[in-house]
């Protein structure tokens, strides 16, 4: 297993912009309906030199075109969006999005799996938000994802799209593997950590963390109905979640000193991860502070707490960041780090605009920042 | 169409009981797997005259019985629950059911219109908790339900169960037709009005109702998603919902004469239905809370607010009650009248409880005021 | 009491622009720390045109300037916002706030009434969001706010700050008083109708209005914890909110034909409102349609909904519109206009900053659309 | 430090009854309006055996009785509760209180420090939900709780009210001190594991726990605004919370080798604990099955999962259960307890009656179990 964590504070790669400066990216996004896709849609229609091109679905309606306004109300407008209708998904569409610059796909893991090759044959570069491209090992998908790898060049070829560990690396990507939410999570909270060795791995590392309801998609589910999620927490997937097998990926873990317990959270939107280690020698507050500080400073998109107040998800839902703090006990040296994020902002939507923005040679944070202030 | 108003404040009848006194009721619930069935089983388990006999469903698993607990965590116990098994539907079971003294259907409509001839061809007495026959007049099914109705006999049969209206013909009967969640809360905050004729009726009748999402069923639907119905409040079927007809039925009122629009709200259990009326003729509150406490006196499961406080959703949410208060411009003899219930509770389940205990010759509350207090 | 209603479809008022357009306006937020003054902050960070210049509070801390994100844990970032220090409240400020270009406040009705016509006089522009100065008639302020207005001078010169109705007479202003959320809401909803004469009103209206928490502010108070709002609904002050004058004003209506009540919602954000009206005489739906569309062509953010759908809360919040649609019954004239929008974004901050753009020359919607896309 | 737990499955004690079993035991409850004391009055008016004798808060109202539906609308009942008056708290009340068999205290820790003393001269049994006689160390109370105690005979003769572990003593007490929320959840979570010598203690422990807003009480604060706790979920007390000291004592815990993390859900009622153990030797599942099933097989009100599932806050909300399960990976020995329990229920109020019922010889379950059936 590769370990792929990249300098901290990596400076953005000065490639040259892959369409000419003054064309807006042509985007389309595949998964159009689902609670990604939206994020997508409004994520691109605020960027300053993206433009939507086609929206695609398989999920809704039947064979022909609506606005996109009929999957998501908040969309609507008084004169319609430009280009707001949505195309049904057919695979002779494949061709025509030769023409785009960028296609994502916020699609189920399967229908990543088969047609993204054939994009990539078409030309343009892809964005998956799927976890059909995120483990090198072909061999892993079958116990985590259920079925077998079968396009190994692409996966060869695909870069886990980690801006925060690899931006170098994203910037000359056709391929880019966007994260899963909890994973995103989870490697921002440990990475400086892991990376500076500081970590007792003979203790292991345990991490809680607690989604929002968005997360687990858009499908109507028993177990997703209002009045099972509602007034109600409960734990899933106790040790095989498959966003373990891409975090230890990341991080460089031994599986079994990894230990994952994601729980389903009554809110829309929002992931809380709550990590606990035990430091391999003594270190006071200020040099964890300094560690996370020193190692996110290139980071625009990960806010680490100098006050000693914790992340919570009220601060980081509808907007791009990840917010980190934590909490440590010098004597014991045990230490809690608290991560948040939106799981549909940078725990997806916003993730993959951001690494379109380093494919594309711009400022990472590149139209991103708007959702929250200056 | 007849106008089925009862005196108020009516006697419990004197029927004889249908059972033994020595023996507990045995009931039986089809549709036990959905939020209804669940509150009849434990309103029933804690009812010291009956006890839940058959449990049965078609909505969850296959051809084998399954522990109840399986379709609601709440009910496990170390032990199992005695009869805690329940058995897959099937018409074979009709003969079965003959043993019972009565069977509770919280199924679909088109279900209780197809088994329920059969359940009283068998001799066990019937409480239904669907709409199919509710309405007296079997023409208006198809425009309100979707189908034709085809069990005339047993829809004449079929009283209304809305006791604090019609206790003395529950008292009799051999199938009750449970009302409507949005119905008994619309019925029980106007009958007093209407019976005294104290509205102005050619104003008209505004009922906006807003309804917890647990009264929309258990089955998974795309708009009943956790973050569809989460921070959000729709309006939905308006003028067109199908209580509509069994309220005007209930209260003599012409259609046109009654507006009634319902929402979603985001809470799992509750109703709350705030009327709006313009009296014919000059009242002060005073008369008017005479007026519901009068017409209330024998009815131990409505709350008439005599503090100028108004019913909220927290007040009755897991209890039998229907809770009634009301604000009133002496001036202008505009009536604002609020009516708060659980719609699993006196909606469904605690009022087919109710209608159970008035068919065996037991006071109305029997059972049912133990989830609240004294 | 005059009627304030303008023509609907209004041009945007061709007055000079009141700062040199190469230079930002400079905003200055009385209020800071509350819900609605986040709301300005976010929305004016994002504006293309203007610069906050000055964040002042009496709410939070003592005497030392703090940094508003801990007031604000959204607005972190890692670098602190520029001129993100909020200053303690004192009237020392008010010599300083003269050099802003406008100065929003989002603070109680008694401060506004003290303070503005001291910022009048030091000759920078007010944009107030409390009920301070949105009543023409100064003797109606014991009976529905509680004080005795005396500053009569200012309150005829504010203009009621609601630009579909409005926009001319808010180019030209000094002092804007920013309409109620729930009046917005409703006003929004039967403006159309109202100036068409088209509503009977021997039948009166009826507007039965649901709020989020939110719009009740951010002081603790026993009835807004958490636990009390939860799973509940409820009903308030019925017949004699403060928003029913506003309302009436706006309209020119007779205050006994308008019957208002609020209900609480266990949501964050968002207004529902449903408005029950009786036609004077037969419309089919397309008439109504075009009624709407029309009187609103003009106005980008009011969004009439033209395809049988109704609004919701979910297609508002963190969105600067208002959307209407309806249900007619043709042949009984029954019309119900429903009306959501967000109570901090066009029920006060989005609103606020729709009358600052126009104050300013520039178009309404200036900086207020990328919150939902294009 | 003495490790107090006890065998597991001891018998209910057979001391005789305190009071003639002919004669309801009479209660009082001091803190009767806030949500403990609330649960508390329902718990027993359903009690066979007890009776609500008065009802004492200091928290609302001035110095007349009021009708205890005031504060809670859910307890309105037509005729009114009997004893339905709430006094206003007084020290002259403690004579009186000698009248009661039992008085519950829902009290902050500093009313409870000083009042039992007294109220145990006066020959009452008390049961206190507070923390202020829960450690045997006094000197801990400082660190812990901000006072200095001063109560030590009081606090010496105090029984830490967990009938799981402590049955025995309870049944003889005169002062229980009833266990926090947290440390219910946690120390049931763990007790098994601990008394078998199942951990490998060098690994140490992690519980991350998570709660609804109830158990933060009543007060109106800033930071339990519905808006402040809605979609959110945040962490607090890192390495610090009140109940370590607790559930350290209990369990017979070095305070390093346990790590505990609370954090506040959106919902109201309800705590889930996840606990991250590794085993020191290897066990398969059915051994640790077995383990904690011979542990509770003598209490009634935990219940141990046996089918793989895990339990979730809505299995225990409005029961008097605690509910666990397990994850176990053998080979790696890492073990996950999920236990949940309603913080108001046996993390509160069914726990101080189930106290109760072994304080006067009756089976602990008496009247807790009619909540959720038989």
């Amino acid at each position: 297993m590769s370990i792929i964590i990249q300098p901290a504070a990596q400076p953005v790669p000065e490639s040259k912009p892959a369409v000419p400066s003054h064309q807006p990216i042509r985007a389309a996004i595949l998964g159009a309906t689902g609670y990604a896709g939206r994020e997508l849609l409004l994520g691109l229609a605020r960027h300053p030199s993206a433009r939507v091109a086609r929206l695609i679905s398989s999920g809704r309606g039947g064979a022909q075109p609506f606005p996109i306004e009929q999957a998501h109300p908040r969309l609507r407008t008084p004169t319609g969006l430009p280009g707001g209708q949505c195309e049904p998904w057919s695979p002779d569409i494949l061709e025509d999005l030769g023409e785009a610059d960028v296609v994502f796909l916020a699609t189920p893991h399967e229908v990543s799996h088969r047609w993204i090759p054939k994009l990539l044959e078409h030309g343009t570069r892809v964005i998956d938000l799927s976890g059909a491209f995120r483990l090198k090992d072909a061999g892993a998908y079958p116990r985590w994802y259920g079925f077998s790898h079968k396009e190994l060049a692409a996966l060869a070829e695909a870069i886990y799209g980690l801006p925060e560990l690899n931006a170098e690396a994203v910037g000359g990507a056709r391929l880019v593997a966007n994260p899963g939410c909890y994973a995103t999570s989870v490697i921002l909270a440990l990475a400086p950590l892991v990376r500076a060795g500081w970590i007792d791995m003979d203790r292991g590392i345990v991490c809680d963390a607690k989604s929002g309801a968005s997360g687990a998609g858009r499908e109507a589910r028993d177990d997703l109905h209002f009045a099972e999620v509602n007034e109600n927490c409960r734990a899933y997937s106790p040790l095989r979640h498959r966003h373990v097998p891409e975090i230890v990926q990341a991080l460089g873990l031994d599986e079994p000193s990894f230990t994952f317990m994601p729980h389903l959270l009554p809110v829309t939107r929002g992931i809380l991860s709550t990590v606990y280690v035990r430091l391999a020698s003594q270190r006071d507050a200020a040099e964890v502070q300094s560690l996370y500080q020193t190692f996110y400073a290139g980071s625009p998109l990960v806010r680490v707490y100098s006050d000693g107040t914790l992340p919570e998800i009220q601060a980081v839902a509808y907007t791009p960041f990840a917010d980190l703090g934590f909490a440590l006990d010098e004597e014991t040296r045990r230490l809690i780090i608290i991560s948040a994020l939106d799981n549909l902002g940078k725990g997806a939507a916003t993730q993959a605009i951001q690494n379109m923005n380093l494919m594309f040679g711009l400022p990472q944070e590149t139209g991103l920042l708007q959702a929250v202030g200056p």
